[in-house]
């Protein structure tokens, strides 16, 4: 049987009202009726149920945490940190899978029914109109890994992909590689887009050196090693920056499948630094996404938000850094 | 501004009570009165609140995930799974993170407090006693991935870890393999036990194969590799059965750092068949667990509990088959 709150209240031996002030922030209650409570809440195993006092506070406590892409294993991150960072601050996280999801409407439903405080979309490839219009229905949200703008609509939190894209092709630059290549994520995707500006742009500085670009069809181990095949047989650049590390196993897979060396034959550049990445047998170069401090910012832009509902849309970017390891001569 | 019941009723041109009943499971509406609200509300972006409703209906439609290890890409195909498979059937997953947890009663608080509506654990290194106490506490609870008991206290859904064991044992028996090893996960959990357990009584069979055991600390890469690591100082077995296939990659990666190869210095055999073991870069030879099945058993037995809280516990058990790829001779 479940504890109520009268029972908490016959216990410490208080009012009811005294036992529902207790477990009401900011409500006012002695010092010595908060511990008489508190003792017997402990003893009997008590919780106040945080969705009837949501009809009192408008408030669950619920954060839809909206992911689709579930191939990737920087997502185990994501999904352990943010976690840990709700919990912490008394929140919970509502799991929306959008896998395949084309309209914002129906997730705005999801959502609404559910009554969440606030969402948090982590995804650097669900179009800017999904937070966007959470946003216009008056929902708090963040867009975790999205795109920033000039002019923002919305919260954003990551990185400035722009700028990793030159990192990338510096790091090529500096190196000595003459023939380079871009194999990114899907092209409708902002991350890819801005990666590939970014990479392009870097390079056109330097005439001496050829370049291309080409997209797999997702940010998958299959897609990146798919796309390498079919660039090992078109005769492969000297080294790649990969839209992501997970597009980088999948062409290191490819490569050393075609009997040819990573960096001997070809070098390949990533961008996350994913768990995996530091493991010996994989030992990726890569650019490192500070992926704590953008999920740390995004808990705390969504708490803010939740507090003034009107404060104007925020952008928070955080510096990127190569990863020096096996991948690059 | 959020659209109400109101607005719907008076849009369809119907009573507030008929909206209310056409978005009741059950309630009684004319399948006119029906159409003209669906109408109605798909053209006002409404949805029904599922935790207004749960104060008439007792039902929240929240179900608790529970999760203890977010370093193991098995868990992502997990997450896909039990999120869309809770979706198809209107429910939501609320993700409970248990890393270091302890305490299986400050758990069910939190639980509680958002009076879900059912639990499933899905872990195979949390003690029984969590789910146990969730259940005796009234929750409907499933245990995936589990060990299941003679006589069940709560509903568990997975595999026969012991039959898993004699599997992996047969398969180096029969490719002729003289010196084995058995290097599991956590000495605690109940899978590494079971498999542990069937592995070395099929071996007992077999008194001209020598046969060790040994532990890694945690079912992550890391530890896989640093036990690995040692076992080759002490001077190895010819093939290994690896608790997992995280430790499978762990331990490949430190014989590939000692200059050896696989399959011909040290064959590895894992279990689970996550996504990574299929990789060419991997080419895992392991032992699948039906993790689609499983988590659609536990979807299932979960909402049939909800129904009838006092329905046994049950087991469900689902077959595993060996993988053959490059990882043994």
């Amino acid at each position: 049987m479940a504890v109520t709150l009268k029972d908490v209240a016959e216990r410490a031996g208080v009012s009811r009202s005294a036992v529902s002030r207790t477990f009401t922030d900011g409500a006012s209650v002695s010092a010595k009726t908060r511990a008489k409570v508190e003792k017997a809440a402990n003893e009997l195993g008590y919780a106040p149920n945080a969705l009837a006092s949501s009809l009192t506070t408008g408030r669950t406590k619920l954060i839809g945490l909206i992911v689709n892409n579930f191939h990737n294993p920087l997502i185990l991150e994501v999904f352990d940190l943010f976690t840990r960072g709700l919990q912490d601050r008394g929140l919970r996280p509502l799991l929306v899978n959008l896998t395949d999801a084309t309209d914002p409407a129906a997730s705005l439903r999801m959502l609404r029914q559910y009554s969440v405080d606030g969402v948090i979309v982590a995804s650097s490839t669900l179009p800017s109109s999904f937070a966007e219009s959470f946003r216009q229905a008056g929902l708090p949200v963040v867009h975790a890994f999205g795109r920033y703008s000039a002019t923002p609509k919305v919260h954003v939190v990551g990185i400035d992909n722009v700028a990793c894209g030159r990192m990338a092709a510096e790091s090529l630059i500096r190196r000595g590689y003459r023939r380079v290549g871009f194999l990114g994520g899907p092209s409708t995707a902002t991350s890819t887009q801005d990666r590939a500006a970014g990479f392009l742009a870097a390079l056109a500085e330097e005439p001496q050196i050829s370049v291309g670009a080409s997209y797999a069809t997702d940010y998958t181990f299959d897609a990146g090693r798919a796309e390498m095949r079919r660039l090992l047989q078109d005769g492969p650049a000297e080294a790649y920056f990969c839209g992501d590390d997970l597009l980088a196993v999948g062409a290191l897979s490819a490569i050393e499948e075609a009997g040819l060396s990573v960096p001997g034959d070809i070098g390949l550049i990533g961008l996350n630094d994913m768990e995996m990445s530091r493991w010996q047998i994989i030992g990726l170069t890569t650019i490192r996404q500070p992926v704590a401090h953008i999920i740390d910012a995004a808990v705390d832009l969504v708490v803010t938000t939740i507090e003034n509902p009107d404060c104007a849309p925020e952008t928070r970017l955080f510096p990127c850094e190569v990863i020096e390891r096996r991948t690059l001569r």
